[in-house]
C-alpha cells in the first residue's frame, strides 16, 4: 500500500492537513489520480464509523472524460471543478444497506473481533428495529453516517497530497440515474471534487466557539 | 494555543489518529477536560467546510457531574459513556443558522477574505435561495454539514490524546429542551463521548470498496 507515489504534497501532518484544509474549485486538468490510489483513499476513508457499523455511504467515482461530460451539466454552478478536477466522488447512501448487515458482522465474526453470540444477538435486535425505524430517522442516520465518511474523505485526500471542495448545489434527483444506478436505492449525500489545485482556495472566517458553544 | 498539556498520548501522526481511531465506549471517569482545551477542539473542529459556509453546528458540551445526571436517562444504552466519559457533547444544527449570513460573510469581508460586493451579491442571492428551499432539502444540508464538523472533532480529539464514540441512539426529540435550549431551533444530530479510553475500542471490519464504490 506504500509503493504509490505522486509527486505533489504527500503529508503526514495532522494540523497541516486539517487546519490548513481550504475548499478548492480550480484544478490542474492534466493530473490523474490512478484507481489504485483512489481506491487507498476510499478505504482510508472508510474506516469512519458509522451507526451499528453498517456503513451506508457508496461512492460512485466520476474519473473519466466521458463521465466528466455526463456530469458536467448536473453539476450547477460547479461546472469548472466537473471538468478540471482529477474526479469527482459523488457520495450517496444506499437505502437497503440493512441487506449488508450479514456481511458486516459475519465477517467480523470470522475475524476474531466479535464472538458469534453478539453477533446473533444484535442481528436478531436491529433488524426488526431498523424495519420498524420511521422513514426520516433512517433516512437522517444515512446522511449522517455518509457525511462523517465525506469529511474524513476530503482529509485523506490531503494526505496523499491533493484537495477536494464539497457540493451541497446539484442536480440530486439525477445523478444516480445518470449513470445507471438505482435512484431508490442509491441517495444523493453531496459530490467532492479532488485534484491538484491550479488555484489555491480562499481563507474563510469561522464564528466563535462562544457563538456556537453551551456549556452544562 | 500550545500552552496547554496533557498526559495521555497527543499526537500529530495523521496516519495514527485516521486508521487507529476506534469507538471507545469505556471511560477513565477521573479524567476532566479543561474548558480551555474543549474550546480548543471545538475551534480546530470548526475548520470543517459547510455549505456558503454557514456553520450550521452547534455544541452543547455536557462536562458538569450535574449535567452528565441530567443526560443519562436520556442516553438510552449509552448511559455509561455519558457517566463515565470527561463530557458528551451533543451536536444540533440550528435551523435558523442564516441569520448568522451576515455576521460570518462581514467578518469574511473585515478579515479581507473576501471583496464586500462579492459579499453582497451572495447575501442577495442566497437568503432568497434558503428561504424558498424545501424544509426538508435544507434540513438534509445542515445534517449533512454538522456531520462533517462532528467526524473532524472525533479526529481532533485524537490529536489531543482522547478518544470518542459517536451516538446515534438516544432520546433526540427531548435533550435540547432538557438542558434549555429551544428545541424548534436546536435540531439533534448525534451525541459523541470524549475522555481518556479505560477500555480499548474493538476492531471493526469494512466493506471493501469493491462493495461500495461504482466507477465512471
Amino acid at each position: 500500500m506504500n509503493t504509490i507515489t505522486n509527486k505533489f504534497h504527500k503529508t503526514n501532518d495532522f494540523n497541516e492537513i486539517v487546519l490548513e484544509r481550504r475548499s478548492v474549485k480550480v484544478y490542474d486538468p492534466e493530473v490523474k489520480i490512478s484507481r489504485e490510489e483512489m481506491t487507498e483513499i476510499l478505504a482510508e476513508a472508510s474506516r469512519a464509523p458509522s451507526a451499528i457499523n453498517l456503513q451506508p455511504w457508496r461512492f460512485l467515482v466520476i474519473d473519466s472524460a466521458e463521465g466528466k461530460e455526463k456530469l458536467a451539466p448536473l453539476a450547477s454552478f460547479n461546472q469548472t471543478q466537473a471538468l478540471t478536477s482529477s474526479a469527482v466522488i459523488a457520495v450517496f447512501y444506499d437505502a437497503n444497506n440493512i441487506e449488508y448487515m450479514d456481511e458486516i458482522f459475519g465477517k467480523a465474526v470470522e475475524l476474531g473481533y466479535m464472538p458469534q453470540d453478539v453477533m446473533d444477538t444484535q442481528v436478531q435486535q436491529v433488524k426488526p428495529y431498523y424495519a420498524n425505524m420511521a422513514a426520516s430517522d433512517l433516512r437522517d442516520i444515512n446522511l449522517i453516517d455518509s457525511s462523517l465518511v465525506a469529511m474524513q474523505l476530503m482529509l485523506v485526500a490531503r494526505a496523499h497530497g491533493y484537495d477536494t471542495n464539497p457540493m451541497a448545489g446539484y442536480a440530486k434527483d439525477q445523478i444516480a440515474e445518470a449513470f445507471g444506478l438505482d435512484k431508490d436505492r442509491f441517495q444523493p449525500v453531496m459530490l467532492i471534487s479532488i485534484g491538484k489545485a491550479a488555484k489555491e482556495g480562499y481563507p474563510s472566517y469561522r464564528l466563535p466557539v462562544e457563538t456556537t458553544t453551551t456549556w452544562a
